[in-house]
């Protein structure tokens, strides 16, 4: 049966988490840092020191940051595979209220790590309850909007989202994704 | 009742025409030119001499371009209203394929004419058939994509949009708007 899946950009495909702490860590070597095994919780700048949150901000909000994210390993092609298995794969990502690099670099990272094909595939949305698909890969535990969604969120396993131990949604990581969405 | 209304940008409440004429007739005063209300079909380079394709195309391609179309008289002035009756209104634009200028260029657009709120309600997608909404008011006479659509297609009505006599949708302008929408 073929599904429409909307797959997100930070923390799923894109290594937002890996991209930061690099950044960080050469932009402020004197500053204590959090490993990404011990991330907990979605927003890095809540868990660092309150004093330390415009420099975090800056390093996300600067020119480059998001063209330069490298993919999540497996995520690329677990998209492509799907492609190739007919399953409609729409990557659906929210720009940050601060978007003014993120915008453009997010259609440039698809261009440049997908083809320009898959332009054609890219939603931006503040609110990805009002798009009609099956399936929403995204990292972050809560997604909210104006609509019941026609999807069901499957998060994407990281550190930082695994607090939550009331939640009952699937889980995938693109080791396991195979298991996950196509049951083999 | 609340209604979800996507509203298309360019030729409904961005003047995506009028821009494009003023800036072929300052760069090109040499040149013929079509004026608005005997343009005839979607695409502004096809009723254009072919050979003016690439010079056409450079217009709406430049930096800017997007940025500085001036707002269609009445359009924002509605979506505020509309907003201010508690509909939920939503910028729903399909970036060109040649994106490297427009997609920055529609959010700062919004957030320059509307505020930074409305950044909120913006929506970038080549499929707005995926959208969750009740009306779509666009001036392309056919939207496809790949989902039944839940919403209503109203037509702005655009000189470039009434050959297609056999069409039966529903047409407004930021004139008519409230009869149309509101019934008034």
């Amino acid at each position: 049966m073929i599904m429409r899946i909307l797959v997100d950009m930070d923390g799923v495909i894109a290594d937002f988490e890996g991209g930061f702490l690099q950044r960080w860590r050469d932009q402020h070597p004197d500053k204590s840092y959090i490993p990404i095994a011990d991330r907990r919780g979605f927003y890095i700048q809540a868990q660092y020191p309150e004093d330390y949150a415009p420099d975090v901000r800056a390093i996300f909000q600067a020119p480059g940051f998001f063209r330069d994210l490298p993919p999540i390993p497996g995520g690329l092609d677990a998209l492509r595979e799907l492609d190739a298995l007919d399953h409609e794969v729409f990557i659906c990502s929210s720009p940050l209220a601060h978007y003014h690099n993120c915008v453009l670099e997010k259609y440039l990272w698809v261009d440049d790590q997908l083809g320009p094909a898959w332009i054609e595939r890219v939603v931006l949305t503040r609110d990805k309850t009002l798009i009609h698909a099956d399936i929403l890969i995204d990292d972050r535990l809560q997604i909210v909007g104006r609509e019941a969604p026609t999807w069901e969120h499957i998060v994407y396993d990281q550190p930082y989202n695994r607090a939550d131990t009331g939640d009952l949604k699937r889980r995938l990581t693109w080791e396991t994704w195979r298991a996950v969405l196509l049951g083999e």
